[in-house]
């Protein structure tokens, strides 16, 4: 929650603030008897306790407080309070799980077995976030964008010449180096000391790379093509791979990270916006997005 | 063809040069008797007649060739030569013309039918390369492209909420200015006065919007949301779009336009390599490409 | 007005708040009683009653307040409190339409006189503002840029071969698609959404051009030059305009704006600093400003 | 003279190449029998004699050679084909010597008798060319750009609040350091070690302040201004001043230096381009330049 | 000092505010009985007289005040309160007055020489900051980067093939310039007004000049090499030196500035963090920095 | 050798082309009596076999032939013409090895042993190039390189607080993928496969690794910063690295390998400029370099 009391056109004041749950955010307004100690300081973020009623303003939902109450420390658990997935976990992993199964490689395949079967390290990537806050900013966050990219993967397979196999295990595990470089069981997601010294491109490639090295049957020239997909997928030296894509298959699984991480940008950017409105210039696309009517 | 003559690493002469036809480009090389017309200067592109055997060397495919002839300008018809789609063209329109038909929305549909009735515009359509030479620069070029947006549309539209009619249009005619921009009917590519001072992004949304001014019943909201994709797809200011895409369907088409166009850019660019090989750097997309063993 | 409660060097108390109205802005200070509602809280922007003295300080004017009242809702004209030229708007325009009058074209001529005797255009075109911020921002800005831009069009004129009509027509018209892609009309400066979907380079161009069809001897040839005149104003791409200048005309057209719109940036930012004093930091040019003694 | 051997259309052999003298540049074509020495080798540039006719092809004016003889060096007087201006260069050297007299401030008008009355530097300054390449490459060629400046310079002062005197003096001086940067003597155009090392920004500075140094009286603030037009006047950093112009007067000077300089690369990069033509890609402006009908 | 009003994770109010002295800053927090004045305003900057504990937070130091004072302006001199250097300037300025004595070439020994005899400008050159705030921004942070940038050289000179004594004097004057571009005697570090207008590379150059002019046999072709060091010791146009470094002596002298700024940039930045932490992202190298256990 | 035939200031045909050979480049020209295929053709690289007079033209050092033969491919050993380092390359390896076993930490130390007991590896880095052209593109390039770094080093442990064990390994390592990035091996300098996809950063920090895993004792959080200063020795995402330097360690050790590249390409660059000559424009330095007198 951000607050500050701010007066409105008629001079009176009212208590402007930001509440944020595991669903998403809302813009909030309060009037009248306002709580005394958020009157007289300027408060952080805080766990507070609310009823009131949404309506539309301007285009964008906000909702009207009648009461609100500041929560004390002990009062909450903070990881009831990530933002976190709305669709079925369950469901999106099963969605990986079978593709993996599907996979023609024997070698992609027993890799893939030999990860999924590490359940402490699948566990994870069902859990982390994508990202700090760029998107798909929640618990699952990872898997909504790892199926989002597959399910794309899907439909170039068809269109393009492309080895199958490869791209699908890409556009799954691009960003596998996620799990290691956020963290997300201390209240709040936050990049790591490790995420932030060598980066989730280098991290993700070393991981795969050590599920490999338990395969020693695993072709040389296969993984050499799987790091490559793995090391380039930010398609520029500027946003962080050493080495631009080069293989069709690295330019695919590039492209389709991008296309699935902007249309979130735009959907997440525009959720409280109602149709002719406009979103707010500040958001990952830095730009105002318009949903029509 | 351009052509030079290099000595070989025992020291005796031969001439390379690059033989382009409809189909592609491959590069040969001949040895022995040379022509002497050749030999003495250094001729621009010219129409040979040529005799010869194909072989991998380096990776990539090459002509040896046993007999080179140069044809007189009189014995060619300079149009049999440019470069031109090898699918079949009535095959790609007629997926574009069913997609038309199958627009849910009205208004979208009568536009839609209206453009492709008009035969002089739809031949020219179905007949333009999509570009002077960074992909799809050949004939029919346009459509292949145009194509293979709509087909990744469609995908999309199964996994975004999307106005699937605006998507679909907008994958179809994003650069439908492209038949302004350039002319393919005096022997080559190149880019009209017009194109040059206007450019496809302005010319492709004055042209629907002279279509749009024959329906008087077009809601004037739709038109500029069309409007807003047309003109924004190259997606940056600085690749020629005044307007960034601020709509769902505007992000979407210039990240399907981009996928597809660097897609075919790795493809053409790779065509005569063998696996294992790099293709030169010089290309579109500015880096030696891998095709993989 | 911006607010805050600051201490001064004494550690007293006091306001500092930034004054606005139509002739401009100036910082303001006011010691003693403060009002007791807006000690309390962090009021946004408000009208308000003042009295007090100006006098400088640090080389920039400053105002101390004696007495300050926030005013309700219902007691201002919001239309009243833009910022609006200080110039004679009737005489600017009488400016243009005398150059307009004497075009030698007859094809620009009528044009022009088509445009101006469309009095909802022409009464809006000296209404609107240049722009929403960077300079001339305010009722009549876009009158005074062009009647700058006229100015300077025309001692070019005299010094570079040019067609000085097209020339001119460009220098008066290049931002008439702002009249589209700003409001003005809701007690401030606004994008409309049309605005920024298309922005003022298309929509300059499509209003210019719907006034052409009524014309329907207009030459094809000028009205590419005109057109291409209109959306290659900004110069470069990355500034919106989706080809760059080619002709002569188009070249100049773009010279002049950004010298015209670059000079307003210096004059407006360093209009309250003193004789030897420097402007903020923050402005248009993002560099701070020098005012020679 | 550049020359290649090509191959026309029919097959003939032929000598492409392109005549530079003092007045400018023009392609030529030369059929039938051609100098044998010149077929052999690929000569690079050399003095020649020849005969022929001039017409229009493709939109360019070209010329057909009848005779074409390579000179020996001792033939020919090097200096006699350094490009130089068409202008009377005494005019207008009066041209701004009536300026600098008719200067109010004092002191800059004893400044520019000073520079004025050093005729070493006065002759040097109406001789040296502008640039050795990008535009006014040529004898002459810095004395027509500061001209021009102080054309542009003179109306800007009418439309702007602005020291008259000091924009006139950076108008006619700020690329003064050109005539240290460059050399001229040695049959062709090029960079001093000086100009090299130090650019033509700090030379210029430190020859004007060379001269101020002379007049005791010289008033501080003056220099420092004047000095802050003189280094600041590329306009960007990255352009090579070391600050950016941050007073009207420095601002102006730059705006105008910008613009006079862009026109002359319109100007002479068109040169021999017919109406309805188009110039080549390579020129300072780096696109294609339209000569409309 | 900087402070505000914030809540703690068990609601209790506490101020938060920065102390910045000479030897460095810190954060401090304080809870309890908070002074009235301080809770119902908002202050800028202050003297204030503190007491309390330090201790470690999240890996940086903080301090937890029992007692805060805010104090009158005339109790502070506030020179007192400027950051100065720790190390022992005398010696610093002794190790380059050595380091200038035993210069080889008589020519720049005496120009060093008449310098350093130069009471006010070596006074000078010793108390000024390296700059206003990216690094080395202290009462003798100029001498500490000069002998920073000295000791780095010695041990190129050994290295490299280089002018011993060319490279010497360039690594203790190359910012010499920073004396007249900053000014720290009116209770902080601000630019002054030529330095705004000129920028210390240009009056580092012309200040050495300065004294070159009072040593008539002073070699052209040294005092040319020389001033090239200074004006291109930025190393690239975009960071303010007119021309780029075209001499080992002036890369070198570029390449040592730039270590040696760089090492303070991330000693400055990570002065409080405690092993195993990170430092704030907002510091000149704009990044967190990070201190290893 | 690369050759083409030009006519002199006197009209005489001459040939004009470069020698290359272990030790370096120069320009060389021909007159008289040239081979015949030579002169009838343009041929590619080859080698040759000479006799001649070296002389100083225009600054640079220049070969005249009297003889030139063109040698079969079967009467060369391409080995022995690949540049190579005029230094002893034992010394060198030698100084590093002393480094290795004077390092403070045990774990740095048998991690130095480890690789340098490994022969194949530790004979591939003391003959590798250190780039393909950029700098120290000579077989033991990279050799110098390290001990350039370490040098630099040395000397930087005894200015600033730097973990020296840990800076001194990454001095001598940080460039260590290139033995796996390039190959030297079939008659020049050429990138693997491996090398495109993957780059020197990424396969440098692996083989590293590699080592590090057969030593079980190894500190995780050493692990950790090496491999940080590894992936980040290229300074800025653009140019590689997908982390940039956040410890001092891996900051220095780019400045130092950047400061060493510079000076390389100073020296390698000039290397046959005579004093008060200028190198030409096209070096990896982009700049023409003065070499004074």
């Amino acid at each position: 929650m951000d607050a500050a009391v701010r007066k409105d056109s008629r001079g009176a004041p009212y208590l402007s603030l930001k509440l944020v749950d595991r669903t998403g955010s809302v813009d909030a307004r309060m009037w009248g008897r306002l709580p005394e100690d958020l009157v007289q300081e300027i408060p952080g973020p805080a766990y507070v306790d609310v009823e009131g009623n949404a309506h539309e303003y301007r285009g964008t939902l906000q909702v009207k407080l009648d009461r609100l109450r500041v929560m004390r420390r002990d009062e909450v658990d903070e990881e009831d309070y990530l933002p976190a997935t709305e669709q079925d976990r369950r469901a999106l992993a099963a969605e990986l799980e079978e593709a993996g199964r599907t996979l023609e490689s024997e070698d992609l395949r027993q890799l893939f077995e030999l990860m999924v079967s590490d359940e402490d390290f699948w566990e994870a990537f069902c859990e982390a976030p994508a990202a700090k806050g760029m998107h798909h900013a929640r618990i699952g966050g990872l898997l909504e964008h790892s199926v989002g990219c597959l399910r794309i993967a899907r439909a170039l397979a068809e269109i393009y010449p492309v080895d199958r196999d490869l791209l699908f295990f890409g556009a799954i595990f691009h960003d596998v180096g996620k799990v290691r470089e956020l963290s997300w069981d201390s209240g709040g997601f936050a990049y790591t000391t490790e995420g932030r010294l060598l980066g989730h491109v280098v991290l993700g490639e070393r991981l795969v790379s050590s599920y490999i090295r338990m395969l020693p049957a695993f072709p040389e020239e296969l993984r050499l093509k799987l790091s490559h997909v793995l090391i380039s997928h930010q398609g520029e030296t500027e946003y962080g791979s050493p080495e631009r894509p080069k293989t069709m298959e690295a330019l695919l699984v590039h492209l389709i990270d991008n296309l699935d991480a902007r249309a979130a940008m735009y959907i997440e950017s525009t959720q409280n916006v109602s149709p002719g409105g406009w979103s707010h210039h500040e958001n990952p696309l830095r730009r105002a997005l318009y949903v029509p009517e």
